[in-house]
């Protein structure tokens, strides 16, 4: 039986596209190489600058997040290498393991997935390391699996307390477009992102954006690379072309998602994620559930995690609320699986789709005999009237 | 600045166009004389039957609802012609000044816009009528301007106890694939409807059906006529072709409309739509506010009109509201203007959609000043729930 | 079995629909009385007026251009009023049947169907008629179902030299933003136009421009209207709003078309017309076979239609042609059916796509064994070239 | 200035996508990790075998073409690892420059670019390797560059004769889907493919196809990789999902397309590019001109590569035609570079299709000056009509 009314796309990613960028996409493919191109690729590179908040390179890849985290490391290092990590979550885990895949020597400073990465933690850690052995910090900025972002200015900052010449590498493929990023002012090496979250496009594009240094350790890096090499992007990257056939019908999409936000203005569409995190919160604090992110101040504004109360699968609960209320939430994933839904409140969002997606919610609690006290739509309401 | 997010139409028609009929409605246009067309037009033609659940004729008009009004009033009647009509609201006034334009003489019984049609009026206004010079009662049946719903079978079975050989006219323009509308087992005699509503299609398209009774009224009947005339629809129609240019790429939308209703289920359907127009009231009431249609089991599953505290402008309300939560509601019209507002539940629409309009109406409320208990969200979830 | 590839739509309308109108008219439906509405409505109004190169009122319809015609007349017009017509075609023909349909006296100067309108023969009607009970001279501008054109300003200049008081009304349903058309400085009192011809859109609307002495008239006319009537449409229009729900995703598709066409300059766009019929013409001369219009000068850009041999049937040719290549080809029409195809050239077209559409002809001629000289195509191309 | 009607995207791909397909990738994303998706990538897995002809293991990449030459590479061999190539061209000479990069030692086989791969000098080459030191032989099915097509059977069967136990690559990023290919009968270890040629899709996508062989050697091979290894996606891939996030929506464009290639048959897909290949060079002889593929019996049906003649550029003929016929012809690459265009004829194409693409092709010879024999359109059209 079919479904009446739109779906609700309320996982962390990726987020409901929106008309303009799907109407975008579906516009007839062109040359790559002629002269039509050079706008589109060009309009894509420089737009995406806006939103990294750099002058400096990106780089766009047709790939997933994921190919962007391995393009971040192989550009950069050699094998052996030490980088440090910080455990913020599952997708913080799931770097590290990458890391290690390569052929890199991870070092992982242990969280306990309720928080950002810990700036004076990582200062200590770098402090010990007398000899910089360690060639890069990697801190996840969004940590898309809790709901915690990481102070990502401060760990510039530790990094630099502990006068350590480590790259500082930044996961913000959640963050980006939803919350404030700054990759220059934040003194930030290579930022790792992707398109389908605050971006508002289908997944299929991954981005890093690389300082003067990334790009001077891209020289000497001895992992074995080819498709994810910066160096062969940066002459064609000049005149809008791409070494390889780019997801052209991609890029169109980005470019109507660069104008959109810009149309928006992104302090706008920071202060909305702001907002909708905060009434998110309102409504699970009254239904009685707790937010997973413990840490006061970085709560994320693209979604917030949910534990479940003991004795309730989330997945459970999740898979009743799909059938129910026609609305998709995010699993809990690994340490925290079945024990943790996520609500995400990103991209293409405003105050009557949130108001919807936490009466899925609550509704859904209440269909699945989960235990709640019942007006957490209504406090959120409060927040945002 | 741009408005993130979707915006919520939720005036009483057009009703918001889904993906798949927007996808249909943007295929290639094709001839409409050549062979692949007798698909496209025969599903087209069939497809609605099952809608208006005729077997008898169905016409398809390249027009709005105003134009499939007219075709009902000059393809079975002539100048000077008697007609009866019954004031549930604002359209079935116009529809009476339309049969006035065309010189027909058009009795109203009058009514207060706060319930359907009533059968007894009409069967005693009929009784009196001995010489049988009415030649047509003419009725709404979802009354768009205040949420009333005609007893329709009610009403053809007025006229079978008055004995009296008018013609049955109705008007569902808003309430066809919303509420249950049976024009064979109701013995109406013509139908009107539109594309906008139920149907989910943008506007641009309007319909009759014809029981034999009209079709043999249509060969005497001398008000003029050509671009409305059934006559010249009934050939091409049969093997699936139009006498004029068709407008072919909505005709793709009705059908794949068509398809989606049945996947649905006409009865799912209408049940649906029941519930939301419940469980809007229910949360109208929670905010001590009143909804116009005042007469018990006649309240449209389609829409809710509801009365502005005395004091406080609609209109102003209206604005505010789409203003800060990007929400179109419809407005009072003639009689009720600026005194009522109007909440669309119709179309393709689900339960976190109809809390989403709740909710931009509640915070309206709050926004704008207009005194109500706040809660109507919440009560409204309680029956949806 | 699919067919691979583009079908060539090359019926002289409607003609193909470029994508980015298809796009335009796939955006979601929006509140035909809300604020937003108000720029769209005004955009597709004046953008019109730039088209019929008129500065008096436009009258948009959602209808076929049937209903255009119809509206011309009963806006201006009392019954048994005298018209005189020209037969230039099948169109003319359906033309003066819906005058006389509607209760008007049509005369009919007959013609062969090789040529456009006559105006020495109009002139010396009017001239006859002492009295100017003539009401209305109507000309169609682009026969479609001849390929011929009337000359318009030398029709006005007869009707000026007979010193007749009639109204001039003008069908360029096929000829407008193809041929030079101007309403205005030709001094055309009602001009009747359609979408789906040189505006590339979908059927589905339809136009009148009418001048101040149109306007006039509209005061006195006695024809009964209601779904035409100018005069409900002037107030509303003022502020880009309709008096009855207007097709709005049409309109979202005629204010891009306008776009488009301002972008080429219509001065190109008329240029390019006239040199694809000429090529047009050059193919089938080649081929040994005859252009039905037989007057020089009179040729349309829009369309050629094209003689088939004695023995041959157009309709058996056509079908083989669209079997075996995929094109549509236009069908004769009452007079010459079976006897004449037309090869639509109008609308989004370049020379590439007519050299194909020659070459659909040329290689049905083929198939068909319907003797010729082969070589047209390339007769064609050298013209383009 | 805008331009007028379709360009004609003629480059050896990415090929025009058809709206089908922009369509289905323009529908709404879903969850990649719900029970929806399942379906989705579950088509999409087992679709793509029917075209590869396999019952072994399908990988689908974001990526473009290049990143699925380094995923057959690096899931298969270890750094130093002998591989055998041969130089059918510039795409083949790409492919050894990548294995280089990876840390392979590529012996590649010199060819002169005017024809496919040589079975025997394969078969000597492996003969000599006693110690079987040669892992790999690689090989380019359709040649982009070049317009020759490798008989892959054959070369299957020089290793077999040579009883080498090499695994055999073969690249038919080009050719699936225009050209007969079959995985499993050709013994083919690894296939590799892309989205934007024969599968009609925009690129984005890319494609493995490994054999139990293939999949045997990647547990061994020491080669770094992550993003492509095909043992993380056996098992999400059973049930439909993916180790990381797909490109959803190219997904629902490649089960379209999938449909679309059986909707018309492989067979009939194969003969059409077959017949339209062998009238491209009609044509390209008629003029005067050199076809580049000179080994009879290889000749591409997905594209002509054409030698313009001395003294002229190709680039600068290219550049006149399409500004003067709005048609993207194909470069001429590394070796050949301005003296050599391509004709793409593949994809979702037709007879008049070709037909524009040769006269665009033959006016822009005529505009350019370049010495040429007119008629060969005509002489095409000999060979469809």
């Amino acid at each position: 039986m079919r479904k009446a009314g739109r779906h609700f796309l309320q996982i962390p990613g990726p987020s409901a596209v929106p008309d303009r960028i799907l109407s975008a996409i579906s516009q007839q493919t062109i040359d790559h190489r002629g002269p039509d191109f050079a706008k589109v690729g060009l309009k894509a590179l420089n737009g995406l600058k806006t939103i990294f908040k750099t002058e400096e390179n990106v780089f766009i890849y047709p790939a997933s997040g994921t190919g962007a985290w391995e393009a971040a490391l192989v550009n950069t290092l050699s094998p052996g290498d030490r980088v440090l990590m910080f455990e913020t979550g599952h997708f913080a885990t799931l770097w590290k393991k990458l890391a290690e895949k390569l052929g890199l020597k991870a070092e992982f400073i242990e969280g306990d997935w309720r928080g950002g990465a810990d700036p004076d933690r990582i200062e200590a850690h770098l402090a010990e390391d007398k000899g910089h052995e360690i060639k890069a910090v990697c801190v996840v900025h969004n940590e898309t699996s809790t709901g915690s972002v990481s102070p990502i200015a401060a760990v510039r900052k530790a990094i630099d307390n502990a006068k350590h010449p480590a790259l500082f590498m930044v996961d913000t493929i959640s963050g980006l477009a939803s919350l404030d990023y700054q990759h220059d002012a934040w003194g930030v090496d290579v930022t790792v992102s992707g398109s389908q979250k605050g971006l508002m496009l289908p997944p299929g594009l991954s981005f890093n954006a690389a300082s003067a240094k990334a790009m001077a350790a891209n020289k000497t890096a001895a992992l074995q690379r080819s498709y994810w090499d910066w160096a062969e992007m940066v002459g064609p990257n000049k005149t809008g072309y791409f070494p390889y056939t780019p997801a052209t019908n991609l890029l169109y999409g980005l470019n109507e998602a660069v104008d959109m936000l810009h149309e928006e203005g992104l302090d706008n569409v920071f202060a909305r994620h702001a907002r909708h995190g905060a009434a998110a919160r309102a409504a699970v604090r009254h239904w009685g559930l707790e937010v997973l992110c413990a840490t006061q101040g970085q709560e994320s504004g693209v979604l917030t995690a949910v534990k479940m109360p003991d004795g309730h699968s989330a997945d459970a609960f999740r898979a009743s609320t799909l059938e129910h209320y026609d609305i998709s939430l995010g699993n809990g994933l690994s340490k925290v699986a079945d024990k943790v839904f996520r609500i995400g409140h990103l991209g293409d969002f405003n105050d009557l789709m949130l108001v919807a997606t936490l009466a899925g919610v609550e509704m859904g609690l209440k269909k699945a005999d989960v235990p709640h006290e019942e007006g957490g739509v209504q406090a959120a309401m409060q927040m945002l009237a």
